[in-house]
């Protein structure tokens, strides 16, 4: 099922990087996992990060310094990648926020895209193999992320709140519809009928909701980010969380910009604060 | 003098990347620099950083972690690249371990090589570029680095123990004159003449050593490090140390490899001890 194709020791546990064929992407799909030191075998508490545009399965393991307290905390962290690769889908290498790198965290509809991109069930699929395959406690999974990865891990747990009990992101685009990188990939991968594009929309899901998350959502997101105006809207997630009465912790931070150092500088808090919600 | 390429906030100071004429390399350079908050304007104690093969001004202040605790102890932080980039001597770029990526902190005397391949006196360049232009205590600046930038930092500290006052290590290239890579480098940088290498070999310069480091040196080294048996030779500068009353701290640890995950596991130690030894 799995195939590891490399292993660190890593803060007393083990970084490792795996390789597996996908039954909802159709191709072979890569991901990592650290497992912190767990002598009595238990099954841990696991907390899925969602990358970004570009990104892959290695980014936030190389740069977000989240294994030390992960360590601490005795949780396991699963990154996965972040679109297929291999697909060779017409013009899915044309653009950097479209395509390779770029699958969005949804099920693709349109004709072409939507035998392997298929970024949402993946997430799910791959949220079963973990729990079925590693030491991961299926009732106490978390999920966050950064940028377009912070949108896919709120609108992942605002969907299935039973598979992922606690979220919180980095400089998320909370509001995909009204940003350019939400409409590029809207569009092409599930055509013009704006209706269907709602359900993956965080904050249009969050005008929904039924049920808050009892321990609230945190969202970090830097001032100094150049895509804050124009592609983020944390102002309107935050509206809609007001509406329907979700606890929302919004830290705003000067000067911080879009990327791991920003990310590094913060995800004690994150790590912290997801541990504690799945204890 | 210095061109500021990009900064970033981090860890409540910033994390820039500056490039430069150098007067020894005679071409432009690259480096990177965390400088804590320093609300007061001091002058702070620096720690340089000489990164391994392969690597550039950029791997370690993406990969190891060190900010945070940079940051907590008030260190500024300086991360060189590791060769020239642009010198175009002809063979440079055929292999991975000499050239382009593996300057090997020396001065090359062979024709070719020697007009640019100037990367131990482009190291004190740059430390003198940094006491001037940037807020560093040019009384309180220590050095450490990986592999090649281990053998980097044993070497310049123990010739010029004025100009950094603390050494430390990850998985050093500890006897080069033993090790295919030095072998390889020496050969191709300084000639046949062995004796010309001995200023470049930690051990051997340990083995002359007048004046000890009064706080000791510290070498963390993985015993799962598939490099350790045929390049390290720690044993070698460890018995060259007890020979020289040279107190050291060599840490062994199973199962940790060569990588940035074995960096940083352990980069809150080296930062600690360095601060300590400058304060």
């Amino acid at each position: 099922m799995l195939e590891l194709l490399s292993e660190h020791a890593c803060f007393g546990g083990v970084q490792r990087f795996y390789r597996h064929d996908s039954r909802e992407i159709g191709l072979p799909m890569r991901f990592s996992v650290f497992i912190p030191a767990n002598l009595d075998n238990a099954r841990l508490p696991a907390l899925f990060y969602l990358a970004g545009l570009t990104c892959n399965e290695e980014t936030f393991m190389i740069k977000a310094g989240a294994q030390r307290f992960a360590a601490e905390a005795g949780l396991i962290l699963i990154a996965p990648d972040t679109s297929p690769r291999g697909a060779n889908v017409e013009g899915e290498s044309d653009s950097w926020d479209f395509g390779v790198g770029a699958g969005f965290y949804l099920d693709a509809t349109k004709p072409e895209w939507d035998k392997h991109y298929r970024m949402q069930s993946y997430i799910h699929e791959l949220r079963e193999l973990v729990i079925a395959e590693l030491p991961v406690n299926g009732a106490r999974v978390g999920i966050f992320g950064h940028s377009m990865g912070g949108h896919g891990a709120l609108t992942l747990a605002l969907k299935n709140p039973q598979a992922f009990k606690s979220v919180s992101a980095f400089a998320p685009i909370a509001a995909p519809i009204k940003s350019p990188w939400g409409k590029k990939a809207f569009t092409g991968y599930l055509g013009d009928d704006q209706e269907t594009w709602e359900q993956y929309d965080a904050s249009v899901l969050m005008s929904r909701l039924q049920t808050p998350f009892p321990a609230g959502i945190l969202i970090d997101q830097g001032l100094g980010d150049k895509f804050l105006a124009e592609q983020l809207y944390p102002e309107v997630f935050e509206a809609a969380c007001r509406n329907a009465s979700q606890p929302l912790e919004l830290r705003q931070h000067p000067l911080y910009d879009h990327g791991y150092y920003f990310i590094a500088t913060f995800i004690e808090d994150h790590i912290r604060f997801h541990a504690k919600n799945l204890a």
